[in-house]
């Protein structure tokens, strides 16, 4: 248990000083309130109980000079190193002394500090920092060059299980170096896994603890010891974002995404205004609940009754579209606020993105007051298939299916209108956020989770407004539904200077990489990639186990596919002799069986239904990747054809095993990749990388969320 | 200069005696002898000896215990470090030699080595070796855990230039750490360079030297001296592989690929037949060549005449296509080459691939008696499109253009001819290379480098049979056009399905990477990818610098386009202020200059014009990235045809910059895209991420040829 009592004292008498950091004894002190070793020491006064205290503390021993006076203890000549015999401590003591007089003869010398030398062991370098996106994160590297040079650093949230902390010493590149290579002693896992642990206690704790560095921490076999501690303060450091509940969350968002009455500001009869597209698209997307058109000059539109004021609709209203300029939208937003709608879609821009931050304030001040939540400003609006609601200036969207899209920006969410449409991908929603001045994407995926219309969750984003919230909620969505994430801006941070202080450290994109990670999300690396993800992972059944196998006609498709497989984390299995036997059976003598099956070019059409059936219906076997090559023999779609016929022979008793399929051949197999996606088979002509990338997601989520 | 003659008689006595490796002594007189430091060192046989040694050296020193009879010193007590003045050098001699005669009473002991200690300094290894597929390769990396645990290490053909040698100190990851980081000392890179140069001179010299490891090789700011020095001698190391003159090259693939008359060995009427394949796309791919069948059978086919053997044709033939099985080719191959052809397509299957090693080198025998050259076997054949000759059992191929490209496996050949098809990509030819017994990626690149109808060379293979030779034809050639190569097999589990497919060796990955890069050959990551780079490359002007501008309606876009170009090596033009205000005058005052110029998203095509127009006059700029979001205001074809017009406005005035483009929107982005690509602007809808590898890849090539 923490001694958190002898932190707070020390943190009260900096604050009374107006300290933003610790000194170096305080430092320590809180370590080892934490239960985190640090080197022993003694203040010695004389030379006699320098000595003394060195023999307490075992040698070698450092000695350093203590002195208000002196702060740069090196250039003083008031640090000595390795002093191994009571003679040379005794005879250090005297010359740092006599060092320190000559520096500055009027010094106030409080004695020298004694320390117990540690070279034994690995250096590490464990700290915490306050991050801007996700506040308090622990960071674990290994000391000098590799954290420096390589950046070979890790993060996660604070705090961490130790469990987590573990993830973290085996999740930096140079991991293999903690266990010893050459000849040097392995670092005891456990016990870095543990000061990572109460290093994250403490600035959660303590959230005042600006950033706190233990660098170096020796780790040797049998512990780990906290050599050098700076510890910052900073009382902002302790600032939380406001949060909604789980409750009030879900309630907002399921009016605005299934409201039973939705009123659009400023809807217009006259074509080519956003206040038309909208009407038109809620008209015609065959939106059943009330739709009232809001516009003081018509008395209809659209055959709809018009209102001059939303204040005059009769009944409830859940969701309030706005389209009109900028400027109108405060005076509005206090009516909609009035009348009790749940949700503002504020489509106009105008606010921040142009600079204009007061007037989104002001807006959010005032959904606030009236608890109304806003979507955007700045947006296309969103789509919600199942209740046909399309509340944007865009298009109607209609191929219904699982899969809700979010983005920040409007060009990207218009790609993802367009390849939806053109891949005829099943979509739940897509949704706009805009400015994200209120709803965010953690908002999103709390309606998400629970809403079953929506089998997976792909958003792409610029930034989180709190982090934190959304890890948390992508940790226990993506548990239930892959949550797949495209992070833009990853390689905007530049360089920084190098510097191995945690907070300088965790100014990259590897923080939002690692913390994704360790919430469960899939993260895309590019758009094409994330729409790709989107529309194969649902098709996907969940693999139970790790075994690929790739059944291809054309051995290179073999070759290249096995590269995608490394490349996306995929195992190939070894096959047993029994089974290689069995698909020998079936190939011809000079095909090669192991993995991949080598079925070779010029079989016949039973060859691959055979070797596909042999591969679904193995239980060592989960998942399969089959490479096709057109021949006269076996023709795309007669490829096509039989593979999705055994697929769903297998399907209908109950074996669900994701298969994926590369078509190497001549036009003819676009026609065939289409008719295979269309019936649950993710497959792509001219490319071997695409279908072993979407399986490698599916296998990321699957890991992550068992 | 180098005194070989030391190396020789040194490697005179080793072979006299039968060793396959160098004593410590001699691997360090055989470095000296290049030039190469190492520590000094002696033979003392007394302590006084040893004192007066180890003073003439420096101290501090190092002893050693040398005796024929312990091979094992450190055990046998044998060695002292770090002995620091006379009195510890003498009584660390008596030391050694009484535990020697501990050690092994018997022991016959020639004295005891005294070498200078040298502490300081970064320890990196540099060595040479020799490869299956590049032969003699010098490599360097890191000591310590950098090479061994993150594999820091990178590889050039031996011998290098300095300049080359430099490459390699700056292109490992931790490049950085040699400059002197944390207070260290810079290496003196010249002389680490230095060192690589003539390692690689040495194995050149003297290829009996089949591994030279100089492990460490310490570096200080004022040169390099290599620790320990370990060389390995193998008389099979030093076999070099036959090779044809470029002339010879030249001359029998310029008739295999322009002949003036072919015959088809096995020429058939019967459709299905692979002879009736060929036969028919001869004919109707409109060769203008002679065709003559080849049939015992049949008096005419096709309405051309058959013969019953090569011999009886009237006049010279140049190529004789095989349409028979493997074991009727060696006899046919006989009468092909008593007839003087150039070339033997070999389309059968049923040799080295299924194990028929045999009758492969067999053909081998036969042809090369003749002079003939093979491609192939086990091959679909080749097209080359100016001549119309499409010498397959594949379908004709009719869109002429400057793209070459080859592959080893028949599945990804017809990959290629379906991705050409569908994306009417201009092709020159395309070839299978299959088991590769005779022809190979170096001839083809020799007969393609000088053929004015090919302006981009693109190759899919699993091994190269010479690598070196492959290695300098490329590096010719890619200084005149771009050569992609796709080399699959790249990871552990690829390189195994790569050896079961073609029996061939696979390579560290790492040691192609790096010789091919040197080689100015453009990787492609995947089989997608070489396609996209062979259809863009030759339609993208070559950039005079630097400055990549991005100019984009979607700020999303914007984002992503930018982490395009970072992930592609692209540089960000930093705008100048007069450039930033000039892209002001167009944009609106909420639009953001800077790069991206995000000109905002209901911009009319006025705006995209005007920006785009600037981007192309301005001299500084060097590149264009286009990011289009699909508006009511700019639909997707006028923003493609206004910037098909723009760009060809100031083609016409003698202004040629790449410009690639990436279109977010509905589905009408993809007739838009294609109308761009058509118009020499590759453009992509739905994806930032392959408008942006493509410009990468001619910066690539761009950078390398120059």
């Amino acid at each position: 248990m923490p001694d958190k009592e002898i932190v707070e004292k020390i943190l009260e008498k900096a604050a009374a000083e107006g300290r933003s950091s610790l000194t170096a004894p305080e430092g320590r002190q809180v370590c080892e309130a934490y239960g985190i070793a640090t080197p022993q020491e003694r203040l010695a006064t004389t030379a006699d109980e320098a000595v003394a205290q060195a023999l307490e503390i075992g040698l070698p021993v450092v000695l350093k000079i203590v002195s208000p006076d002196i702060l740069h203890k090196t250039e003083a000549g008031g640090v000595l190193i390795g002093l191994e015999t009571p003679a040379k401590v005794s005879e250090g003591f005297r010359t740092i002394i006599d060092n320190a007089k000559a520096y500055d003869g009027d010094a106030d010398i409080v004695g020298v500090q004694v320390q117990r030398m540690l070279s034994e062991g690995h250096e590490v370098i464990i700290g915490a920092t306050t991050d801007p996106t996700f506040g308090k994160i622990v960071a674990f590297g290994l000391g000098g060059v590799l954290v420096e040079v390589l950046k070979d650093v890790t993060f996660r949230l604070a705090p961490t299980t130790t469990t987590e902390a573990l993830s973290m010493i085996d999740g930096i590149a140079a991991a293999e170096v903690l266990k010893g290579v050459r000849g040097a002693a392995p670092a005891n896992r456990e016990a870095l896994a543990e000061v990572i642990h109460r290093i994250g206690e403490l600035v959660t704790d303590f959230p005042q603890l600006a950033e706190v560095d233990l660098n170096p921490v020796l780790a040797t076999p049998s512990g780990a010891t906290a050599v050098d501690v700076r510890i910052l303060i900073d009382p902002d450091a302790a600032h939380e974002p406001v949060r909604f509940g789980q409750e009030e969350i879900l309630a907002s968002m399921t009016r605005i995404m299934k409201p039973a009455a939705v009123a659009v500001i400023g809807a217009s009869a006259e074509a080519g205004k956003i206040g038309n597209s909208v009407m038109k698209n809620l008209v015609n997307g065959g939106y059943a609940g009330e739709i009232h058109p809001i516009n003081p000059k018509a008395p209809e539109i659209l055959g709809r009754k018009a209102y001059a004021s939303i204040a005059d609709v009769p009944g409830d209203v859940d969701v309030a579209i706005f389209a009109i300029p900028a400027k109108f939208v405060a005076a509005a937003l206090e009516e909609v606020g009035k009348k009790g709608c749940a949700g503002a879609i504020l489509i106009p821009s105008g606010f921040g993105e142009t600079g204009n931050i007061e007037l989104q304030d002001e807006v959010v001040a005032i959904a606030r007051k009236h608890g109304v939540r806003i979507l955007g400003p700045n947006i296309y609006g969103y789509y919600y298939t199942p209740e046909n609601l399309s509340a944007t200036f865009c298009t109607p969207y209609d191929v219904k299916g699982g899969v809700a899209l979010s983005s920040q920006s409007g060009g990207i969410g218009m790609a993802i209108l367009g390849f939806s449409r053109s891949a005829k991908m099943g979509v739940s929603s897509i949704v706009g956020v805009g400015n994200k001045a209120d709803i965010d994407e953690d908002d999103l995926l709390t309606f998400f989770e629970q809403d079953d219309n929506t089998q997976l969750i792909a958003m792409h984003l610029e930034d989180l407004k709190d982090g934190r919230s959304f890890a948390e909620t992508a940790k226990r969505v993506s548990a239930k539904k892959p949550v797949v994430v495209l992070k833009a801006g990853r390689t905007s941070q530049g360089a920084k200077a190098a510097s191995s202080h945690t907070g300088a450290l965790a100014g990259n994109d590897k923080v939002y990489d690692d913390i994704l990670r360790q919430s469960g999300v899939i993260r895309a690396p590019g758009l094409n990639d994330m729409l790709e993800y989107a529309r194969a992972l649902p098709l996907l059944p969940t693999p139970r186990g790790e075994n690929v196998v790739i059944i291809t006609g054309a051995g290179g498709s073999g070759v290249l596919l096995s590269d995608a497989c490394v490349d996306n984390g995929l195992s190939l299995m070894e096959i047993p002799s029994d089974l290689d036997a069995a698909f020998r059976e079936f190939i011809p003598p000079f095909g090669a069986a192991g993995n991949p099956v080598d079925i070779t070019g010029g079989e016949p059409p039973s060859t691959y239904r055979n070797t596909v059936a042999l591969g679904l219906e193995d239980e060592r076997i989960h998942a399969l990747i089959l490479g096709y090559w057109h021949t006269i023999v076996t023709p795309p779609m007669v490829f096509a054809e039989l593979v999705a016929e055994v697929v769903e022979e297998y399907r209908a008793q109950g074996i669900h095993k994701p298969v994926v399929a590369s078509l190497s051949g001549d036009v003819e197999v676009e026609e065939a990749s289409e008719y295979l996606y269309q019936r649950g088979i993710p497959a792509y002509p001219y490319t071997t990388e695409k279908p072993v990338a979407v399986l490698g997601a599916k296998y990321r989520w699957a890991r992550s969320a068992k």
